[in-house]
């Protein structure tokens, strides 16, 4: 993929999305990234969890996602929320159920800031990140910290998991931008 | 059961809540009853649906459940919102996750809008308007439209189940203020 590599970091004459972004989504931690386009390629602005409390009920811990949603949002105003693609292929029911109300929580909270959200699958993550759509976990960590000029892989995986989305969005918009 | 049938028909020496909203979640078609106290014991004030529109993002279709919780919400000023506890038995997982996107946005709109949210299981929920927490639900819809003063049962089954929450969590506190 020389090519594509090239275009990624180099060269900017479409426009790719000023803010990016990524969530990946859980009950306990929800991992974001905020991906902002530089001159030298997509940058990681911000990186965080966002928790709830154990020991909460559900009700409370959904507004705390929500809440904390809802703060990235407004101190960073993205273009669009990037997100997994919804899967059912889950192993653990209670574990998906779960997620599934910090995931409907996350969305209505986005939508209720007029967010644009877009949805990739894990297969498009991976393509466009390294050309593989079958690439491993440690591949797709490696091209994010290469790509966001980083020296090290975004600690805990739920922040370099939602890099991976924000960045995938970014090169998609990008694409999209050059192919128009 | 005859002492509890006279006692929740006629005897209102403690306090019963004043409106109770119960809900029973589902993304397509989320039913919900407004349930008031009144002198000959509990009635029905509204019962309905709230929908979201099929072919939209799931984004949007949370947004509209969000919406028109918060409708409800804002008109009848519930005591509280009683919903079914979360159950992780489920035969369809595709289904579960779908709804449990759909609960985890009631709930967030819920505790946006600060109605406190009670949870009763099925079983609780039968036992208290049947007397038999194995109770069919033909038996389940009689009490219901028994309790509420109807003459046929409410339709369709999302608003009586919606009813039949709402008539638990009003005895259920009924029931705490006659004991204390």
């Amino acid at each position: 993929m020389p090519r594509m590599g090239f275009a990624l970091g180099n060269t900017f004459d479409a426009a790719p999305p000023a803010v990016s972004l990524g969530v990946d989504p859980g009950l306990n931690r929800t991992g974001y990234a905020i991906i902002v386009r530089s001159a030298r390629g997509p940058r990681l602005r911000e990186g965080g969890l966002i928790r709830s409390t154990r020991g909460r009920t559900l009700a409370e811990r959904v507004l705390e996602i929500g809440q904390g949603l809802r703060e990235v949002v407004e101190e960073f105003q993205p273009d669009a929320m990037a997100i997994e693609q919804l899967f059912s292929h889950a192993q653990h029911v209670k574990t998906a159920i779960l997620m599934a109300h910090a995931r409907g929580a996350i969305l209505l909270a986005a939508a209720q800031a007029s967010v644009p959200i877009v949805h990739y699958s894990p297969t498009q993550v991976k393509r466009l990140l390294t050309g593989s759509g079958r690439a491993s976990k440690e591949q797709v960590q490696g091209a994010v910290t290469r790509e966001l000029g980083l020296t090290t892989v975004p600690e805990p995986n739920d922040v370099s998991d939602a890099c991976a989305i924000a960045l995938c969005h970014f090169h998609s918009r990008r694409l999209a931008a050059v192919a128009s």
